[in-house]
């Protein structure tokens, strides 16, 4: 089925204690719809903007990963967004160095019509009256929205994202997130009170230490693969979501029992990214790397009583 | 089959976000035997030292367990080990107000005669030395010897610890402990680093986000129940290897696969631990609710593809 992703196409600049890049492609609707490519060869949608610096060979870089760029607007004269960071020596925190706005003071997300169908949403994050107006623009309510947000949001834009929420199916956040949203320091009971705020699902992303699912009063979760080496951990978590949403859109099945394999399939995209550079080692798997990725977290929590 | 673990009985103090204790029964040896005491009906043998003040009345608590106490020396004239605590708000973190000594300052593993045929050895925090002895007072090599440690033992005792390392199968420590040991900060390494020191097996227990398996090539993880309230974290670690030694005991089996499965059990003691203080909720559990939160851990983690 078709996957609409909205959220940032953009340049990175990634200090990490093994190196660092000039400006990279990056962005989260990248990482989410590279991540998506593995599940679904065709309706792989975006809606984002660039500046002109972005670069013809950026877009067809991503053309060729079957995602379709028709909802990518280019704006003239403008610059794309920029992010500059650099992590310290766990790799579980960064300072951010460098935030240029830039195309994303004043994007409008304007839906192609070849777009309208989709069956399956991904907002990435971006204000939450952006994610709304998405939501509003399409015609019919797609069957399955997914969404990701950050405590930026939550500390300037709270009614807007109380009212997205009201919205969607599934809120994929990290630990940290469902802290502030909650105002609880437990994550069960976050999850409880972040439910009764909208979305039937609940992902918590908690880093090297996993995943969490909540939804219909069941709680699954799937771990993170234990790595020698973290690399660059930029876009996991969005390439998490791209892999989930991705999986769901290709098996077109929103039970939990798919959503569960749906968090093993995000879980093992994101073991790649981190593995490399920005977005780069997704850009070069194929289906036997990813399904051998996936036994793996297998191996790693599967028993038998 | 019979296990022997080694350990203190002692007291603790504890204050929580929620309470505070007055003295109650502590210790790792405590832990470690009511949790394997719900595996293993008898030979569920301890070798500590207490001192006068313990109370027949708590000796014959233990007694209720299943748990023989021959091996539980009583210092007449002298005092207990002692340790009080606080927890800080996120219940990871704890300082130590007290710590007596006491009976444990020359603790003497004296090991009695009907404990000789000992297969299963739990050597709980101790010095290395009085590890080292215990296992060397045995006249026979038990099947299979784990063993927990603490940094301390590594500033203070690190050649006595690594002298220790080349005579068990299974080191039972945390992140922390783990990292230090190794001198690595990816648990993946220090895993490969601590097995070269010598134990065939490595379990990294990781607290809220769960515990590791390391050994034979292979790599498991169980995860943590995630609980609304951790209303008192001392004793989980314990509890939990004395959950996974219990098993092994009672299943004689020492494979990998039923590696995994102790420690699905181990987990499984140590979610029951923490929701009261000191060892108290390990005295009131039956097999069954033993098996329906075991049950708990299945519908958390397990998938099919």
């Amino acid at each position: 089925m078709s996957l609409l992703s909205i959220g940032t196409v953009a340049f990175d600049a990634i200090e990490t204690p093994f190196g660092k890049t000039d400006k990279i492609v990056g962005g989260s609707c990248t990482y989410i719809a590279l991540a998506a490519s593995y599940f679904i060869k065709e309706a792989n949608n975006i809606v984002a903007v660039v500046g002109d610096d972005f670069g013809s060979d950026n877009i067809a870089d991503l053309n060729r990963h079957g995602i379709d760029t028709q909802g990518l607007q280019i704006k003239e004269g403008e610059k794309s967004f920029f992010w500059a960071g650099r992590y310290h020596n766990d790799m579980n925190s960064r300072d951010t160095l460098t935030t240029e706005l830039n195309v994303l003071e004043n994007f409008d997300p304007v839906i192609p019509e070849s777009y309208q169908d989709c069956q399956y949403l991904m907002l990435g994050n971006l204000t939450p009256a952006i994610q709304i107006e998405t939501i509003k623009r399409l015609k019919n309510r797609p069957k399955f929205i997914a969404m990701d947000t950050m405590n930026l949001w939550m500390d300037i834009a709270m009614d807007d994202l109380k009212k997205a929420l009201t919205m969607i199916d599934m809120l994929i956040i990290n630990d940290e997130e469902a802290r502030q949203l909650s105002g609880d320091y437990s994550l069960v009971r976050a999850a409880q009170k972040i439910q009764e705020m909208g979305p039937k699902y609940l992902v918590i992303k908690k880093g090297e230490h996993g995943a969490l699912l909540f939804g219909e009063g069941r709680t699954f979760f799937a771990p993170a693969l234990p790595l020698e080496e973290v690399f660059d951990p930029t876009g996991a978590g969005d390439t998490f979501a791209g892999g989930l949403m991705g999986y769901l859109a290709k098996s077109d099945n929103v039970t939990f029992d798919n959503l569960k394999r749906g968090i093993i399939f995000g879980s093992a995209m994101a073991s790649f990214t981190v593995e490399k550079f920005g977005p780069e080692r997704l850009k070069d798997l194929d289906e036997a790397t990813v399904n051998a990725r996936v036994q793996e977290f297998v191996n790693l929590s599967q028993f038998e009583l």
